[in-house]
């Protein structure tokens, strides 16, 4: 008779503005989550006290109940985090990870893995980072060996990460600030100020996104910044309606970095990570620019990353049957 | 013996922040001005009363010791200014922007004709305006029959302006976003964070436009907002010093501007019109380019722009020798 499977490992996603806790089996399965605003800007008192108080506030219970290796991801290991962990550089064997972690030590005792980030630092370019999204492309492409081989990774967001996969390892990334821009223009900018919420026509939303994005396919170098200004013209002259200018400018941006980001891209599947609604625009523009279907949309692979680092540092058997009291 | 100059013309460059004023002579010398800020946003009081009041406290005096016509350009003809004046479509002969613009009369009985903006409207294309630059580019080209036959005219700004002039009309233009945009991002990204004002060593203010606008050179299509993530790791990587990243920055949008700016112009000479300080950025980054060097560097055309104005609407005689008492 099955009952409850037992915890193996407690996996933390702790980002600048929110902290999110797994409590895994020791397959690997996700028995409970939950969340916190505590991200590392957002810690209830500064400093190591306060990495202290959120640690124990989300699972100090569940520490309590059965003590487990604790593994952590993401700003948690950045220059404001709980200890500053150095940059990975790429090429980046993903099951490397846990060679350039690092550990600290709660007061009770606890020990917690923090994951490092990458550094992507082209002779002759400009250097790129990530810190928290190399745990969100080790758990997308865990389960599938081809993915692993050869893969275009996007992680849509304030800043889009595109990441290539090369034989297990992240061969170099790119970083877009189309989802800050966005924001942005919508909030601060001229654009924002004919930019409604009146209700458009059924399909008004998504003509106007793909009306930005088929721009974005036939842009020149250099065109971003006035092709932008349509918004503005084309709502002054009513050719489009103030409920669906914002979708123009999405477009815009969107259709922007996938036209820069598939040229930059090997052949082989493209797999979109985030959340479903910020996806679907994406897998739409791609589809769009280039026919390409995304192979795969992963909403939050974060949990099988951590897992997976928790894994290749030895903290528990990948292979471990979970235990059945 | 020759005294002062009489007024002939008033000429109003009225602005949405400011409104400058100009007094000319018969010959199209300019003999006074003045600035106030009463731009169309910022008037002493909402509405026609404002509108006269600003009109009044800038240039009463002037009307008082000897009437003369009264000419204004900008946003003063917008919605909402002090009468629409609809755009002009182009290709806009700029000798006919008086048959497009409009008249009001102050409470004094104070005729103004208010010159209409330009819009660019191509098949296919979206729709660009300007309202305000059409009388600066009269009055930069006025002297000069060569750059009348052929030029591009860019106009650095929160807005940028590019226009086409071909056989004395403005054939096209775009705006570029270049100055919102930079403005936003040191002021409201995460790339304003590491921006300081340091000082910084001799040259390398120089040197990190330069290094903006290389890359910009070597863009392909959609890679402005990759770029642009660049000014934070190269400050986070203690790259490039946190004194010069607006620098860097300034470099990516201006050159992009500029790569995607000449894409669309012809052969013949590229007219500055704006600030000296502003004009010289883009001369350097145009030079580094392109090998091009701009024709000229204009500071204020919009005086001379007036004039014209004035004279093609029969205000006054352009060949009139300036009174000499």
């Amino acid at each position: 008779m099955m009952t409850d499977e037992q915890t193996a490992l407690i996996a933390l996603d702790w980002g600048t503005s929110s902290l999110r806790a797994f409590r895994l089996s020791a397959g690997g399965r996700v028995l409970e989550s939950r969340a916190s605003d505590h991200g590392i800007q957002h810690l209830p008192e500064p400093g190591l006290p306060g990495f202290e108080a959120a640690f124990a506030a989300i699972c100090g219970d569940w520490l309590a109940a059965r003590p487990v290796p604790v593994v952590a991801g993401g700003m948690v290991g950045s220059a404001q985090g709980w200890a500053e962990v150095p940059y990975l550089p790429c090429p980046a064997d993903l099951s490397q990870l846990p060679g350039a972690a690092a550990s600290v030590r709660t007061a009770a005792g606890q020990e917690i893995l923090i994951a490092p980030g990458l550094i992507h630092d082209p002779e002759g370019g400009t250097p790129d980072v990530m810190r928290g999204e190399e745990i969100q492309i080790a758990g997308a492409i865990a389960a599938r060996p081809d993915w692993q081989a050869s893969a275009t990774l996007v992680l849509p967001g304030t800043h889009s990460k595109w990441a290539r996969i090369r034989d297990g390892a992240v061969a170099g990334f790119a970083t877009y600030m189309t989802g800050e821009i966005f924001a942005l223009l919508r909030g601060h900018s001229i654009l924002g100020r004919l930019m409604t919420d009146a209700p458009a026509a059924e399909g008004a939303h998504a003509a106007a996104f793909a009306k930005g994005v088929a721009m974005a396919a036939e842009a020149g170098p250099g065109d971003l910044t006035r092709q932008l200004f349509g918004t503005r013209t084309l709502g002054l002259t009513g050719r489009m309606a103030g409920g669906v200018l914002a979708d123009f400018c999405s477009g815009l941006l969107i259709g922007h970095e996938i036209v820069s980001g598939l040229a930059a891209a090997p052949e082989g599947p493209v797999l979109l990570v985030g959340s479903p609604a910020l996806c679907a625009r994406y897998a739409g523009a791609l589809e769009q620019i280039s026919g390409r279907a995304p192979a795969a949309l992963i909403e939050n692979p974060a949990p099988q990353g951590l897992y997976r680092l928790a894994c290749d540092a030895g903290l528990l058997s990948p292979n471990a049957e979970d235990t059945h009291a």
